[in-house]
């Protein structure tokens, strides 16, 4: 036995746990002589990490040297005299789909399922990542009521949707459990009203972002937040319960806001949870806001990319449903096509709201003039209250035919829900869009119908392990790049901006949460392509992503990575298209951006000489770039009176 | 026996003999009976044109009552007493293959050659059009020595290169046919010199593009000009004659002049003679140029449409060879991929230029060390003077290697010709290169090789039969936008500026023919990716193709396609890259362009008030696109110093 994360957090490893293991493994199996493997293991370590640096070695050899330290042999007494049982895989309180078949494949039993065990259509349920507690974190975030300002930043960057907020009136505190924790609301609109905000210790990571995000200060102790890191392990039980209670109070009405921010948003129940994405990744933030703002009629294609793999990695299913069981539909499709895909979630969507409204028409008298009327003219009100009276209008017409068994009613039941306006997104990666889909993205993106797509830009293919893609930016390398990039990156938002009739805006929610909100709600309600292209740090990037808002402010205040929004709506009233949202003037030079990096820094330790030229070019790039998007933002088009 | 051109020219049918001969079949076959086969053809004739209208139906029924009097019975006698021969399908001079096998394939006896007849390799001779005469057109140009200017627009446009000047020394002339034509050569430079236009009646197509481009006016008899259109028939074996003797006086030493332009670019040969492509045809003399000026180094990827049809269409080849055997190297590609596969030329190219400079080194003793070194040096240099010299040295590689049989020495002559700088190029359409090669066409550009991309741009995919491309602008009816597009067409130009390292050009060779030779050489010397996006008219257009220069020269006053050429190199000197050669403030409103193209008229037809707002929509998409332009051709980009 080994307490490895002890040995890992000791050695300065951090959370990573692999050399330790490796080194038990060969020290205790036999395979090769102990000497031998473990000489074996260090040659194998300078292989490895020589490029990452000789600090990064030696850190390994530590915990080598001191995984032999600590492996001790434990007697396997010959009968077990414990009463200490495994918890169940999956908890009683599952549907039945979740614990007979969900259940069974995750206790690795997936063989022994029948094919009539599974849906004929290919469909899989949704919401079943709450079923699968993983229990991963080491350390969770703890809550201080008395330090926070309830300002969501927090809950905004969380990768895993596994520390939110509610608002609520006292009553429903009746029933919580001893030690739940709460507040008095902030805001005059909150008046009255308790605040929470809980973490999900069982889901959450524990990759640090939301604690380094935190912007408060404990008064009475500057080491100290709003929220603080503690051991998992001694809090768990508590929590369990604390976060069953929290789910179980009423979600706030959708229509409260006049206008959602990033405070606001995050009183939105996401719709996007726990799932299997790296801790810290940079990407499921904005699935999970989109999910939030949106998520109750959504519609995603999602091309294969990271986000394939962690929004459906069965057997459990991170989207979700809210207290009306309506929450986003997903499909993957490929690669090359997922625009087109989704474009075709698009087209089917219309054609069936195209068919509800001829059938409401035929059924005007039976239903009622005025019903069939509002239905068919209220199809484009994407505001809370209206989408609540439209759907009440549906429920309408369902009770009018319930029972009826006529082929116009079945045909006009079928349909009938598309007449609720439905926000359809196409995700995936930078993979997708700059690269091996950007055929069909552009294809979609003249087509000008009302599709949106996000683009979460690592600026690379992550999940095939790092390859250069069209987004990388000079002086990174890559797999076939390795000696890094010397090829400027695409530009993609400033080309869908040449149609002239695409939204198009560059986001980084790390940076800038309030202007990520709110290109986001510009693109569900522009009624053309919307384009959303958003940094989005990760692992190959080559830092612990616990940091990952400074980066991603780095990247911004570098010039890296400018912000801007670029709606077509504002020529019409004499105004630029094009508002940048970042300074125009850097702040920091790139260069430090690329110091803080190992994406950059393995460039630099291999040829210096190639480092320093790539940086000059990528500084040059950067102060070009700002020029070109400070003379758009200027442009003021001609329109006809 | 009918004469159908004459009651085609007579009925305003112009050379469109479908109708009459069709007429005659029905009239004489006893398909059905003769009053019930007229009745069907003039339904027929009704429901095909009615969309172009009222006119030209009558004018077709028109033409089958004239078929009707002049179909005449000739009485075949019982044997043939005529002494007079069919002329052999090709001509003795013509090499072995052609002879054994085009000639057999032409003579409709193709089926009978063994595979045994075809090169094991796939590849196909070229310059093999000039065996098959075709004599298809009514009326031919001719030129008259006395008025003309020498200024070559009439042949740049030619788009069978069956127009072409040549200046050479008096003693030339020697043997002459009678009656071959000639003048003092103009201009300082050819002092001395004589001068002759010559036509090759044989294959001119009579499409008139020629006459109607001369500018020049005969002040004896105003409707004359420098070429005038005559009956072929009675000139074919006069001109023959004297387009033979025409092809055997030298070429002029490509190294003349100190600058390209219209005039001089017309005495380099044409390396595309003679294609398949139509009357007309407003792509092919781009093709021709570039032959002209690159095609004894050009490697040419087509993509798969009327380019690759015209360009490869067996059994006979337009590409040809010069008088030292020197010609563009051809290959077919498919629509989704042109762009790559002939990006995989540059790489083939480089690679082996690489290994010819490793080789080369390697013998340094043996072939000399100057030698060697200024092999080396000098592959970058593409002044003509320059490659001549370089083509030098690689001749005196292989003196100094003949009879050598070590590997060393067959390795380096397999490869020493790739030293010699080649011009790449891949060609296609708007089909290709906006839509379903785009992605791959990006892909190309932002690699940052010396690759240029020519797209003839139909605005629709012309060879399968006129639909809609993202090129397609609004207004215009196409398949798939039958009703009038109304969606702004691509700009593909700006999208590819975007990158800031490829250089980009919008050219109109009808228009502005001097900005079309400028914008062709500075592709060439760019050493990078370049894109060339030309207008060409095409039959799918819906006009008269004589008129095609006026049509694009309306294109460009309109301010449909502004003319521009964005060269990367200017950044560096502290210019805006991007240079505007045509009028930014429109000199004809964009519904003149429209009312002269049936492509638009089809819409004003099938419904007026829609194409009221198509062409509102296309005047502000032009105000605001020369806006964009004229704001872009003010950036000036900040550089390093």
């Amino acid at each position: 036995m080994i307490d490895a994360y002890t040995v890992a957090r000791e050695t300065g490893m951090g959370t990573r746990t692999n050399t330790i293991m490796q080194t038990c493994f060969f020290a205790i199996s036999g395979v090769l002589p102990r000497e031998e493997a473990i000489r074996q293991i260090k040659l194998s370590i300078k292989k490895t990490y020589a490029k990452a640096g000789e600090s990064v070695v030696k850190r390994n050899y530590f915990a080598v040297d001191q995984t032999l330290e600590h492996l001790h042999e434990v007697a396997v007494p010959a009968e077990a005299t414990s009463t200490h049982r495994r918890p169940p895989v999956i908890s009683d309180e599952a549907p039945e789909f979740v614990r007979s078949v969900i259940g069974t494949i995750m206790a690795g039993r997936g063989d022994d399922l029948p094919v009539s065990a599974f849906s004929p259509d290919g469909t899989w349920p949704t919401a079943t990542t709450q079923w699968e507690k993983r229990n991963i974190a080491q350390d969770v975030p703890v809550w201080d009521p008395a330090v926070c300002v309830q300002c969501h930043k927090c809950a905004i960057v969380c990768p895993h949707a596994a520390i939110r907020p509610k608002v609520y009136p006292e009553a429903a505190l009746a029933g919580a459990p001893e030690g739940f924790k709460h507040a008095p609301a902030r805001g005059r609109e909150f008046a009255g009203m308790r605040y929470t905000l809980q973490v999900a210790a069982e889901d959450c990571t524990g990759c640090k972002l939301c604690v380094n995000t935190c912007p408060t200060r404990n008064k009475a102790d500057a080491n100290r937040k709003a929220i603080n890191i503690l051991l998992q392990l001694p809090l768990r039980e508590r929590e369990r319960a604390n976060y069953a209670f929290f789910l179980g109070i009423p979600d706030i009405d959708r229509k409260s806001f006049d206008k959602i921010n990033v405070k606001n948003s995050q009183f939105l129940r996401p719709l996007f949870e726990y799932s299997g994405a790296c801790a810290g990744c940079g990407e499921t933030p904005y699935v999970k806001l989109v999910s939030q703002l949106f998520g109750d009629r959504l519609l995603i294609g999602n091309a294969t990319g990271c986000s394939s793999i962690y929004g459906g990695n069965l057997p459990t299913t991170p989207y979700c449903v809210d207290q009306n069981g309506r929450g986003p539909a997903w499909a993957n499709s490929l690669f090359e096509d997922n625009a087109e895909f989704s474009f075709g979630m698009r087209l089917a969507v219309d054609a069936n709201a195209r068919l509800a409204a001829t059938a409401l028409r035929g059924m005007a008298e039976r239903l009622g003039e005025g019903l069939v009327d509002e239905l068919i003219a209220k199809t484009a009100d994407r505001s809370e209250a209206g989408i609540e009276a439209q759907r009440a209008r549906v429920s309408l017409v369902r009770q009018k035919l319930a029972g009826a068994t006529d082929l116009g009613a079945k045909r006009l039941l079928d349909v009938v829900d598309y007449l609720v306006p439905k926000s359809i997104w196409a995700f995936g990666g930078d993979g997708w869009a700059f690269d091996i889909g950007y055929g069909g993205l552009d294809h979609v993106v003249a087509n000008n119908r009302d599709l949106n797509l996000l683009v979460m830009n690592t600026a690379g293919y992550s999940n095939t392990g790092g390859q250069a893609s069209k987004a990388t930016p000079v002086g990174a390398s890559a797999k076939f790049a390795a000696a890094g990039k010397d090829i400027a990156k695409k530009d993609l938002g400033m080309m869908a901006m040449n149609y002239g009739s695409c939204y198009v805006a560059a986001i980084a929610l790390g940076a800038r949460d309030n202007q990520t909100v709110k290109a986001l709600l510009e693109a569900d309600s522009y009624p053309g392509p919307a384009l959303i292209i958003a940094y989005s740090h990760c692992i190959a990037h080559g830092f612990d992503l616990e940091n990952g808002n400074l980066h991603q402010d780095l990247a911004v205040e570098s010039g890296l990575w400018p912000l801007y929004r670029f709606d077509p709506r504002r020529v019409a009233q004499g105004l630029p298209a094009l508002q940048i949202d970042s300074t125009l003037e850097p702040k920091a030079d790139i260069l430090e951006f690329m110091t803080n990096e190992s994406r950059f820094q393995v460039v630099k330790k291999a040829d210096p000489a190639r480092f320093e030229t790539l940086v000059a070019q990528a500084r040059e790039g950067v102060r070009q770039k700002l020029a070109l998007y400070k003379h758009m933002s200027e442009l003021v088009l001609p329109v006809q009176r």
